[in-house]
């Protein structure tokens, strides 16, 4: 999907060429860099402006240097999942210094770049982003800017970047374990779009999880669904008329279980006793819930202040290295209410 | 509480008493209107500056004029309450040109006048506030500072502001009626604390459904708890040990309800069948539960929403006048599975 605001703006690399220098000088020049001549400064600024580099973010920087603002985009914070993460990188940031803004995607590759261009129009000094990934040309945008930037929960394979995630992959394979561990074989997974690289990571755990035990995964109890719970209801209907037997389901995410949970019970089952259910998050380690869900607690508040201190590491480093910082961080199983052990 | 920080700039009324000019001259000459004379406008700004009203302030508004930015300040944004609110305030501020920076006070009035400080030095067009409550003392600076803000779920009855509320008066007539219509008298109520005008709003509906039905309230049933869940526990053990008896419980927040269901549940008790249980804001709207909770539907989508309104109502129109807008939204009754009839 090709944003039509994509060309309005010179990239790094258009300035590069223009003026002859490197990306990386560029980029350093920009920044005001005290390893790059006043005069080189100068020239690239100039080029910049002229070539309309990201609107204002020149002449901003001309004007104030820092503006110790960083901006957090993520998809929905109304799930708790993501409000719980802003929550910690805002106060994280704020405690180092830093205002925050922030802007929900939705998912939506073209809000996704309209953010980022709102960011850096605002001459932020460094961005946390939860991408959409349906492509990764925001994420080469972004890198090209030159401005700091850090993922958070998801990364892209083929892009390398600064990120900081939860091993998914062991989340997934410790929430199948315990499952298999109480005798379930029939395991639907409802997981998330296979490029979303979690939802990918969590398959490849729950693959694991059987392997290990030499079983054989039955590919019809894998179900990719949206990662919102927009027309939910019609996938679960839709799993539940064609009879597919499964006694447990994993969960992509908390928010999932939950729908789950809702879903089973208007329809007279009853989780822990007809179905078991392990979701993902510990949302619950925020937000009680009536029951105890069964889940993989991410460590949500770990994660976004680690993302947070790599961003200011970022922004106050020195960035002429290409070293990229990924942090991948352990999952626990949290045992919950909602697994009970196979009779058949 | 003072602040530290209180006294370190200028307000509009020592511009005002430094120039001889009234503060609404101050404050529309500050954000250059036309009806102020250049000159005038100059010599206010200038006397602003040497006064170091609000920081940069007067700088960037000198340079830039209006910055396309507001600033949310709440409460705790991983409170599923506030994450609702802010999705729809971000989303609704953005397709109206504002990128939106969250700054979150866990209901501290120092962090909460650190929150309006920022949110000034970063020249923002106008703010939305849920206030803390605590005292006034953020507001009268707010309202002196001259930057447009509305408060938002959360009034005060001695201080004229902008403001959009839920009826929650109304709202907990309704709860406590639906109750009371279900045969408990026996009702305890977790009220907020008394200086948030949303608790006292909802126990005066509380005390309205019981004298409609000449019914006398026992005083021994109403808490007034803190309105986060910390601590929460210990305070539903005591309610226990004191062997008090009810048969039912109006909780101030749906975040308070599900607390409350996990700590009975957890005792052995069960929702539906020993006690019938209300909750206030209906965040099931946007986040499924196992069950489904009897509530009160504030419309946070509606009243968010309202708030962005009133905000760009103030940031572009005339600040002249005294009119204050103050917007209060009805509520619903969400009849769902967690109240049951009394039987004695």
């Amino acid at each position: 999907m090709k944003s039509p605001y994509k060309r309005q703006t010179a990239t790094l690399k258009d300035i590069a060429e223009a003026t002859g220098y490197s990306i990386n000088t560029v980029s350093r020049a920009l920044r005001d860099k005290s390893d790059i001549s006043v005069k080189t400064r100068q020239k690239i600024k100039l080029t910049a402006l002229d070539m309309k580099h990201v609107n204002n973010m020149i002449a901003s920087s001309l004007r104030l240097g820092y503006t110790n603002t960083i901006a957090v985009i993520l998809s929905d914070v109304s799930n708790p999942y993501f409000a719980i993460e802003m929550k910690e990188i805002e106060e994280c940031a704020r405690m180092r210094g830093y205002i925050t803004f922030l802007i929900n995607t939705n998912e939506d590759v073209d809000i996704e770049f309209e953010a980022i261009q709102a960011s850096l129009n605002k001459n932020v000094d460094g961005i946390i982003i939860c991408p959409s990934q349906q492509s990764d040309e925001n994420i080469q945008y972004l890198k090209e800017s030159g401005v700091p930037f850090v993922l958070i929960g998801r990364r892209f394979k083929q892009v390398e970047t600064d990120y900081v995630v939860c091993n998914d992959e062991l989340g997934g394979f410790q929430a199948v374990s315990y499952l298999l561990d109480n005798g379930h074989t029939d395991i639907l997974t409802l997981a998330g779009p296979a490029y979303i690289s979690s939802a990918q990571d969590r398959l490849s755990g729950y693959r694991r999880a059987f392997a290990e035990r030499n079983l054989t995964v039955n590919e019809g109890l894998i179900w990719k669904i949206p990662v919102t719970t927009l027309g939910f209801d019609e996938i679960l209907e839709d799993i539940l008329n064609r009879k597919i037997k499964f006694s447990a389901i994993f969960a992509f995410s908390d928010m999932i279980a939950l729908a789950v949970w809702n879903f089973l019970n208007r329809k007279g089952y009853k989780i822990g006793r007809d179905f078991s259910l392990v979701g993902f998050d510990n949302i619950q380690s925020r937000l009680k819930m009536p029951f105890q869900l069964s889940t993989i607690d991410s460590h949500m508040e770990n994660l976004s202040n680690t993302a947070v201190d790599v961003l200011l590491k970022k922004i106050k480093g020195d960035q002429s290295t290409d070293q990229y910082i990924t942090i991948v961080t352990d999952t626990t199983l949290i045992e919950g209410e909602t697994v009970k052990k196979y009779v058949n």
